[in-house]
C-alpha cells in the first residue's frame, strides 16, 4: 500500500453546475419571449455560459470530512465504495426506491453494464439460461455469451414483458435444455430499445410469477429518471404538470421500482450515474439482499476493486454540495431536457412525413398510441397521387429513455411486393436499409442488434420481413436532427421506391 | 448517449506535485544538516507544504486539445481508453519496455488485478490449469478460482521461478488433470510476497521454456519502478549510485521486462499507476499482441467500458504537464522513498534483534543474502545466557517492492521442540502467531495467504512446520514502524518462550 505522500495530487477541484441549471418545463413557443428561446436553452448550448460553484477535495484528512479527502480516495479502498458513496447510495435508494424488504444493501459497480456482468457471473453457471425481453440491450447478452449463458426471449407489449408469455415459457420449460431459467434480466423503464415504461401493476404480475418459479430479477434501470409526459402532437400540447410538482410529488409520480414490491429480496436493482451525471464517471450501484451484496463485493475485489477514487470523490463532492434534494431538482431539470428533445424529434418527423395515430391492440405495441408515417406528396401537383400513400414505418413515442424504436414497413418493399426472396448471401432488407442510411450520414442502431434470439437454433425474427431501427434523440443538435430526418426520408423513398 | 450540456462538471482542476518533489538519493545521516532531515523529508510528511502547479481540464472542446476535455472524457468512450491514455501508454511501453515484436498494442484496464482477471477470462476455460509461483499474489488466484482454474505452483529461488522446476512440471504433466498448462502468471519484480527481482538472464531461460511448451506469459509488474539498491547494513552503507544517474541510465539500470525478449508476442504485460501515481486512480494497461488486445477490448466493452473519465483525464493531464521525462524523474524520486523506508525498517529490525547474515545456497532464497534474527539478551546481566540465542526468523532484504517476507523458525517453537503435534482443529502455528501479533496491534499478512497450493488434493505447505509473514514497510510512519517492530519482538518472545 503506497504512502499518500507520493500521491501527486495535492487536491482536485471542480466548477460544478448548480442543481437548478435547467428549467422545470419546456415553455410553449408562443409563451416564450422569443419563439426559439426555450429551444435555445436546450439546444443552443454554450459551455462558457454555465453557472457554477467551486468545490475542492484536498489530499489532507480533516476531522469530520467523512473520508472526503484524497489521502483516502486515492488509496486502496473497499470494494463496497468510499464511505461517502456508500452513504449516498443507501440514502438515495431508501428515499427513491423504497425496498420492501428490510436488510437490503447497496454496493458500487462501474456502471450498469459492469453491474449486470457481475450479476451474471455471480448467478449463472455455464449452460444456464436467463430470461430477457425479446428485444433487449445487446451488451447484456454480450456479457453473458462468453460464460455460455443462453437466453429465453419473452414477448413484449406496450408496457413491457407480457405476464402470459412469461408464465407459459416457465411452465412449459423443456428440461432437456438445462435447468429452468432462474434469472430475469429486464430494463423496465425506457425499455431498450422499445422505450416502454413498465407500471407497478405489471411489475406486480411479473414479480408474482417470479416468486412462483423462483426467479431472481435483475432490474437494469438507467433511464429511470427520464420518465416523460406522454407525447402530444404540437398543436394539442398543453402545459406540462411537471412544472408545478415539487421534489416529493416528482418522485411519487415515477413508476416505482421492482424493489418497492420486493418482499423477498429477489430483486437486484442496478442504478448508474451515466444518464444523470455523465457516462464517463463510470459509477453506479446495486441495491440488493445482503447475500448478493457479499458476493458482489468479492467480485469487485478480484476485478476493479473500488471504483476510481477521483471519480467517486468528485461525484460525491458534487452530491455533498447539491444535497440529495438538489440532485432530485437536477433530475427534474434533465428529464425536461430529454422530453423536449423527444418532442422536437417527433415534431420534426411529423413535418417531414405525414403521420397517422391509432391505438394498437396487439403485438409489441399493444395498448399504445402508434404513429404510422407516410411519405408526403413530393409537391402539390401530385398531392392526390395514390402511389405515394405508402406506410413507410411506425413508432410509439417513447414515454422514457433516449430512443425512438421504429418499425420499417418491409411488406411495402418492392421485393416483398413482387413476392421475391432475397438471395441467401445478401444482407437482410433491414441491413440493406441501415447501410444506405449510414452511407447517407445517419447512424442508427439496426433492429437485429437488439434481438434476444441469439440461441444456436436460429429461431427469431426474419430481418427480411421485420426491420427496425433505434434512433437516438438524446445527443444531436436541432440542425443535425432536422438534417438527419430529411436524410432518413430520402433514403426511405429510395428504399421503398416511393 | 447523453448530451454534454447535462454533464454537471464545467471543469475539473488539480494542484499537482512537481516531478522533482522527491530527492534522488537518501543522504547519509551524517551528511545531512540535521541528522533527521532526510528522514523528515520521507516520513515527516506534511501535505500542506507540497509544491504544486495548477492544471485544468475544461468541459469545452478546443482545437488541438487531443480530446483532453470533459465533453469527451465524461462521454461514453472506447474500451481502449481515451486518446491521450492510448498515446501515453503506447509511448511509455515503447520507451521503457521495448517489446521485441513489432505489432504490439496497449489497452487500458482498471488496475492489474482487473487486468489479470480479464486475461484469465480471455485465456482459460473452466478446468484449465495455470502456472504460478509457489508463493504468489492471492487476488490473482481468487480471480481465477470462480472460473474453475487450477494452479500448478512452481518452486522459487532468490531470483524467481526456477527453470528446472518449470521444465520438469511441464515435461511430466499428467494429462489426466486436463490439458497441459498454457498460461503462466508471474510477478517477476518485487515478487509478491518474496520481494525477489528476476533478471534478464533468468527471464530468457523461462521464456525459452515457454516457447518450447507454448505457454503465454502474463507479466504482472506493479513494482517495476520500485527496484532498489541492494540493502547494506547501516554501517556499511555507501552513497547510492542512483543520485548520479540521468533518466536514461536509470531506465537502463532496471531489470528488463519479459517484453524485451518476446520475439513471438506471447507476453501480456500488465502495468498500473497504482504504485507510481495512486491506487485510487484505478488505471493501468496491458501491452500485448493485437490478437489479445482485440479480445481484451471486447471484455472491456462488456464490463467497465473505458476506465473512469475523470480519473483518466486528470492522470493524463498530469502526464501532459510533467511530460514522460518528468514522469521518469518522478519514478526515480519515489523509488528512493521506498528504498529509504526499506532501509529504515531493516535498520530498526537490526536494532531490536541481533542479525546474522549468510549467503543461502538452496531453497526459495538460494543465491541471496539471508539475515537470521536472534532475540537480543534481555539485559547485560544475562548477555552470555545461551538459551536466548534462538534463531526466531529469517528474511532476505527485498530488492524491489514494498514488503519483507519473513520466515518464522517454527522448528524452535516449544511444541515442535517437544515433538508434539497440534490438535487437528487448532489454528496452525503460523496462524497462532499471526493472531497474537494482530491482537498486539500489528497487522501483517500470513504466509498461507500467498500459497499457490490451493488445489483440492491438499498438497502444499504444512503451516505448523513452515510459517511466514509478509510485512509492509511502505505505509507506516517511523514511529509506527519502531513500535510495530517492538510489538513483533515481544510477541515472538512469548511465542517462542524466549
Amino acid at each position: 500500500m503506497p504512502h499518500e505522500s507520493v500521491f501527486p495530487f495535492h487536491n482536485v477541484q471542480a466548477d460544478i453546475l448548480l442543481p437548478d441549471s435547467f428549467p422545470l418545463s419546456s415553455p410553449r413557443e408562443s409563451e416564450a419571449a422569443s419563439p426559439l428561446s426555450w429551444l435555445w436553452r436546450i439546444f443552443g448550448y454554450d459551455p462558457t455560459k454555465e453557472k457554477t460553484t467551486h468545490v475542492v477535495v484536498p489530499k489532507a484528512r480533516s476531522e469530520g470530512d467523512g473520508g472526503m479527502n484524497l489521502a483516502t480516495a486515492l488509496q486502496y479502498g473497499p470494494a463496497t465504495g468510499m464511505a461517502a458513496t456508500q452513504k449516498f447510495t443507501a440514502s438515495f435508494s431508501e428515499l427513491v426506491f423504497k425496498p420492501a424488504f428490510a436488510d437490503w444493501k447497496t454496493i458500487v459497480q462501474t456502471g450498469n453494464t459492469d453491474g449486470w456482468s457481475r450479476c451474471a457471473r455471480m448467478l449463472c453457471n455455464p449452460g444456464d439460461t436467463i430470461i430477457a425481453e425479446e428485444w433487449t440491450y445487446p451488451s447484456a447478452l454480450a456479457s453473458a455469451a462468453p460464460i455460455h449463458i443462453n437466453v429465453l426471449p419473452i414477448a413484449l407489449d406496450g408496457i413491457g414483458i407480457r405476464p402470459d408469455a412469461l408464465r407459459e415459457a416457465l411452465a412449459n420449460w423443456d428440461e432437456s435444455k438445462g435447468r429452468r431459467p432462474h434469472i430475469m434480466y429486464t430494463v423496465p423503464i425506457g425499455q431498450n430499445p422499445s422505450g416502454a415504461t413498465m407500471d407497478i401493476q405489471r411489475k406486480k404480475e411479473i414479480y408474482d410469477i417470479c416468486v412462483e418459479y423462483d426467479v431472481i430479477i435483475v432490474e437494469d434501470d438507467p433511464y429511470y429518471f427520464l420518465q416523460m409526459d406522454e407525447y402530444a402532437p404540437k398543436a394539442a400540447r398543453t402545459e406540462s404538470a411537471q412544472a408545478s410538482q415539487d421534489n416529493e410529488s416528482f418522485l411519487a409520480s415515477l413508476a416505482p421500482s421492482f424493489l418497492a414490491i420486493d418482499t423477498q429480496g429477489r430483486v437486484i436493482r442496478l442504478d448508474t450515474f451515466s444518464k444523470t451525471v455523465a457516462p464517463g464517471v463510470r459509477l453506479g450501484w446495486c441495491t440488493c439482499a445482503p447475500l448478493f451484496a457479499e458476493r458482489l463485493e468479492r467480485i469487485g475485489e478480484t476485478s476493479t476493486q473500488s471504483p476510481c477514487g477521483l471519480g467517486q470523490s468528485l461525484v460525491m463532492r458534487l452530491m455533498q454540495e447539491w444535497t440529495i434534494d438538489g440532485y432530485v431538482r437536477w433530475l427534474r431539470g434533465i428529464r425536461v431536457q430529454y422530453g423536449a428533445r423527444r418532442d422536437f424529434f417527433i415534431d420534426t418527423v411529423s413535418e417531414v412525413f405525414s403521420l397517422e395515430r391509432r391505438v394498437c391492440t396487439q403485438g409489441v405495441w399493444a395498448g399504445s398510441d402508434v404513429y404510422t408515417a407516410y411519405a408526403r406528396p413530393r409537391s402539390s401537383m401530385f398531392m392526390s397521387e395514390k402511389s405515394t400513400r405508402k406506410a413507410l414505418f411506425e413508432f410509439v413515442p417513447p414515454s422514457s429513455g433516449m430512443f425512438v424504436w421504429m418499425k420499417l414497413n418491409l411488406a411495402e418493399h418492392p421485393l416483398r411486393l413482387r413476392g421475391a426472396e432475397p438471395g441467401e448471401d445478401e444482407l437482410s432488407l433491414e441491413m440493406q436499409f441501415w447501410t444506405q442510411l449510414a452511407e447517407g450520414g445517419v447512424l442508427a442502431a439496426p433492429g437485429w442488434f437488439f434481438s434476444a434470439y441469439v440461441n444456436e437454433d436460429g429461431s427469431g425474427p426474419d430481418f427480411d420481413r421485420e426491420g427496425h431501427l433505434r434512433i437516438s434523440f438524446s445527443n444531436a443538435s436541432t440542425e443535425e436532427m432536422r438534417k438527419g430526418i430529411k436524410i432518413f426520408e430520402k433514403t426511405l423513398r429510395e428504399f421503398f421506391a416511393v
